[in-house]
């Protein structure tokens, strides 16, 4: 196993303590590290809080900022966070409003958001993510996993929180988003996790994994390596197939690497999947490229699409400042002492 | 070899165009592909122009936008781009005020830009980076090669360009940056070329390579893999050394991956970078951690560190808006139609 780490059970605590000292304008890390919160945290409107296994970064911990998450609660890598860490969350940053929970569909991030939603005072809502096309049941979920979609939710139900809608319009904003986006991945390589210290699966130099999960999860088939056109229209078929937008439809478009894949190739399935869009009469209406939603150090890509409208655009385009994601702020640089 | 793309022939004008329609609010394709330029020109100030071999991605064509770059020209992957390249651009976004050209220490940079410089109408200067402190002169170098302290140097010089300085003190400034600039990186894997289709070096699984070179080229020593603090207290006890900062001495610390490097490592990575400035009574007055200045799919990271004063730091938060790099500007969504 190669990792720039110290020892395996400290991965996440130093990690942790980077991003935070790298990000000091806008996020701090509280209660010896069970959650990560906005900086100035703002308790007049619904506070957003996520959460889950590490090792998908910047997810969760990377959208915490003005405009998407009030906070994070970050499990080991790959393991689901503890009940206790979302009601600390709770009690550091909700305030009258409530507080929205956004969960990806894993059963033990549902189950333990759900304990937490039982635990605290104040309104609370929740909200499950399962964009994955891909997915048959698993030992990770059931029913569809919840994967770069998550993405496209927090982003759009942050803004919408930041602007002070309330805490229903805000869950059902969150589940129409979800409702309205599909992803699908593929992985040229496994991810290793620390404390297994070796490959979560094996392929074939030749091979590729069609339909994976963010935990190295098996996809629906195991395929020769292919080229980018072909592995972007495998990703795309069935997504589009199920939104099934139609022609001039404002389409959002996210293609996320998966943490060992170089910008150069995700621009390259970028290119790839707008010209299959093109081929169907479609465009994406705004996008982003990058590794957001990753899984260690596999290499791969996923593809997800979003159907928008008048009020999802605004809500995308409108300030954000995280970590990992900023747009349409005046703000002073990006970093701290 | 296991990558996203179609043919190895077209990696390059397919990851542009991609580039180029994520950011088609920011950048423009130019001439068939020869230059990536800023959407809007400026010809009223210098135009800072770079370039170099693709494969570094964002570097240098994700640099392009208000406040960096107003051209980049891509050569193919590790492959100089050629003189008629800058003269194109020249012609494309210079105006009376002159042109700056940003030249990595790499011999065919040097030449073919210094070609360029010869051929082009109007007042132009050029500034060559070389803040790689591992180097021992090699097959593509003479001196000191040129790596992630680039970026410092594109951002403040682009920032003081977009303020309206004139040529010879942008060069100024751009060299005295170069200066106070020392960078050192470390390998984990290999890189692999397209073209090669196999890794350019081989490193067993308990080795790392310290003091490679963005172009897999060899470092100053092969050793056992060993925890992040001992890597970065590897890679920073040289720069320091050379830098001889003193406590209070405000200073910008870059933590770079090398392209198939995941977040969670790299904010670890700052941590232990940040640890071992304290013991030393230093701090970083500013910090960026990401993948910046890359190798293609290579793993590991490269430390930069650069000694400001205020007017490099006045730069440094100055607004920029490009793919790779945005901060301080009220702006539109990073994406477009």
């Amino acid at each position: 196993m190669k990792k720039l780490i110290n020892t395996v059970d400290t991965v996440l605590s130093e990690s942790l303590r980077g991003l935070v000292a790298t990000h000091g304008d806008i996020l701090a890390l509280a209660d010896d590290g069970k959650f990560v919160r906005r900086r100035d945290v703002r308790r007049d409107k619904v506070a957003l809080i996520s959460g889950g296994g590490s090792g998908h970064e910047p997810l969760h911990v990377g959208f915490v900022g003005r405009g998407m998450l009030d906070a994070a609660c970050p499990g080991q890598v790959f393991t689901s966070p503890t009940p206790d860490q979302m009601v600390a969350a709770v009690a550091a940053v909700s305030g009258a409003p409530g507080t929205l929970f956004i969960v990806k569909n894993y059963e033990g991030d549902v189950m333990n958001f759900e304990m937490a939603a039982e635990m605290v005072a104040g309104p609370v809502a929740s909200i499950v993510i399962d964009d994955d096309v891909a997915v048959k049941p698993s030992a990770h979920s059931t029913g569809r996993r919840g994967v770069a979609g998550t993405l496209a939710v927090e982003r759009i139900v942050g803004a919408a929180a930041e602007q002070g809608r309330d805490l229903q319009s805000l869950a059902a904003l969150g589940r129409s988003i979800n409702g309205r986006t599909r992803s699908m991945g593929v992985a040229l390589t496994s991810c290793t996790v620390p404390g297994a210290g070796r490959p979560t699966f094996s392929l074939a130099e030749d091979e590729m994994e069609l339909g994976v999960g963010i935990h190295g999860e098996p996809g629906c088939r195991r395929v020769a390596l292919a080229g980018a056109d072909e592995i972007a229209e495998a990703l795309l078929a069935p997504i589009l197939s199920e939104l099934a937008p139609r022609p001039g439809d404002p389409l959002l478009l996210i293609v996320n690497g998966f943490g060992g894949t170089p910008t150069m190739e995700l621009y390259l399935m970028a290119n790839s999947a707008r010209r299959i869009l093109a081929g169907r009469g479609l465009a994406p209406a705004r996008s982003l490229v990058g590794s957001y939603v990753t899984s260690l150090d596999m290499a791969g890509c996923s593809l997800t699409v979003t159907t928008m409208d008048d009020d999802a655009l605004m809500l995308w385009d409108a300030p954000v400042h995280t970590a990992a994601l900023r747009w349409g702020m005046q703000n002073p640089v990006p970093s701290s002492a």
